[in-house]
């Protein structure tokens, strides 16, 4: 995730700040919200990671294309619609902080508690569901004029409105807690993280660079392979990461029984009275005692290496993916890279 | 309300269905939710009474124009759209009901508390996020890929999603209860009804009748004068109309200090004891004699002739944005038929 994408995210959050900004004045003439909600917007868009909008033109980029303004702002475009959805997320999962800050509902939520208007986390909500719908408009509005072909704009409405078709119908799963096959955690990790996250950004980026309906299929299946990865990182991560640098307390996963593969095949593999045994040491922050426990537990009924076993056969995949692309060794190794940084990352 | 747009419901219905048919295929590839979504919006957005898509083949045809099935397809997108926007009102409103169902929330947190899920008021509101958010990117996709020319996708896309944005941010004025100048009231009028209900479709009709810019714009105001119009005749019925015909309890907007028009001038002409009275009256549903109180006392202190005063203007506007359009008198006076039966509604 190092320099290898980050030296994208300046070009990026200038566009961001500039199509909101551009919107501002429109919305402005609407009503008194309509500056406030974009005051609003702006810093919550341009402060994330920006792997989305960076893989974009990192794709771009690997196709020999020169980056331009237009380029930039559909990263720029997805990087807002990815904002809109974590505004609806954050409603869902009653998470308060987004990126450093007060989440969109509970910026208003505070806003009506200091007005003294009853019912200020209903308003917030309710204010949060508006902002985030907002900002879906304003990025396709924002994608209906742009300076490409009115084919590619096409194109590019077409795969961001599927894909994002697709989140939703995956986050609906995810939001239901009903116990899961490891088919439903694997398509929920496809739909829900590698596809939107990968897929669609690299794919992205080969339409912008005008490569074929073939080039681009092989950058989604290579996104989802490298996506699915990913996550599974980011599952390791919170089981065993290191809670000071991810910024969540370790196992919190299990906690919140999220429906991970780590999840799944403790619950396969582990003797009854075990996982009941971590169900109730998990209802809690775990000590360093109960976290080595954990670990060793999972070590010796074999579920680390049942996630190893998937981790590999994933890193293969990826990597007869990369090989297959029609690019130079150098572009590969590029993208090998990527591929390493990503998965070596350790928040 | 008449045959002169009901007769368009059926066609549109019919594409409604299709289309959401065809999402329906893909969207089950990704998980089970993607069936079960879809058989809750189908009823949904068939159940309405279809104004916003009748718009658009009604301006369609007064141009001259035979419908065909992608215009009809347009129709059904706004449908599906405006759908989607209520999907989400309702969570914001806390309405149960809507179009003699139960609204999207109230059946999904129905059917967690039949499986006996906890908190299932706020996964049913989660739930309905996600398919409110979902109709909108399955309109998108759908205009992506519609049988008009490229040029023409992107300009319904334009002009759909920057009223969109006007509506979210409109709906956020609305949220907010602070009391309302005249001006502010009449642009909520104006953004949330008046454009989104009529200027939107019939400009989309005049789009898909490749009309000039200048026609669009004239078709745009007419659409502006006529909502608000539209809108105010609203807040009559609610006022003054038959209970039994609207569905709502007479006055229900006073109790609920909705910020109509009356609202306002009410608060203004009013002596302070006898608005303080009414306050006090319509805490909760009102019996004969004080709604007749609250009739007398509106026309006593001018409150009504103050709205007849503004319904007037707006009557004369309307009927000289239809004389200034370019159309042959039968045409012009099928639009005054419309605009004469749309003000003579009873619910």
């Amino acid at each position: 995730m190092q320099t290898i994408l980050t030296r994208y995210k300046p070009q990026i959050d200038a566009s961001l700040i500039k199509l909101l900004s551009k919107h501002k004045k429109s919305l402005t003439e609407v009503n008194y919200w309509g500056e406030d909600v974009i005051e609003r917007l702006i810093p919550l868009a341009t402060s994330g990671k920006t792997i989305r909008g960076s893989l974009v033109l990192f794709a771009y980029e690997l196709f020999g294309e020169k980056i331009h303004d237009s380029v930039i702002e559909v990263a720029a475009i997805i990087e807002l619609l990815h904002t809109s959805l974590l505004i609806h997320d954050d409603i869902m999962d009653g998470d308060k902080i987004r990126r450093g800050k007060q989440s969109i509902y509970v910026q208003y939520q505070e806003l009506c508690a200091h007005k003294n208007v009853p019912n200020a986390l209903h308003i917030g909500k309710s204010m949060g569901i508006c902002t985030g719908d907002l900002g879906f408009f304003i990025a396709f509005s924002t994608l209906s004029s742009l300076s490409i072909s009115a084919n590619m704009r096409l194109s590019l409405l077409h795969i961001l409105s599927r894909e994002l078709s697709f989140v939703g119908v995956a986050q609906m799963q995810d939001i239901d807690i009903s116990a899961r096959t490891e088919n439903e955690i694997l398509s929920l990790y496809k739909y829900k993280t590698a596809r939107y996250t990968f897929s669609l950004p690299l794919a992205v980026g080969g339409i912008l660079a005008q490569q074929s309906a073939s080039t681009i299929k092989q950058l989604e299946i290579l996104g989802e392979h490298l996506g699915i990865l990913f996550q599974i990182v980011d599952d390791q991560l919170n089981l065993f990461g290191d809670a000071k640098t991810t910024g969540k307390p370790v196992g919190s996963d299990l906690r919140e029984r999220k429906q991970t593969l780590y999840y799944y095949y403790a619950r396969k593999f582990l003797p009854k009275n075990i996982w009941e045994e971590i169900e109730t040491t998990t209802a809690k922050d775990l000590s360093e005692n109960e976290h080595s426990r954990i670990i060793t537990l999972f070590q010796t009924y074999g579920i680390m290496d049942e996630v190893e076993k998937k981790k590999r056969k994933l890193s293969h995949q990826t990597e007869k993916d990369i090989s297959s692309l029609r690019l130079s060794e150098d572009k590969k190794e590029l993208f090998r890279k990527l591929s390493s940084l990503l998965l070596a990352r350790t928040k």
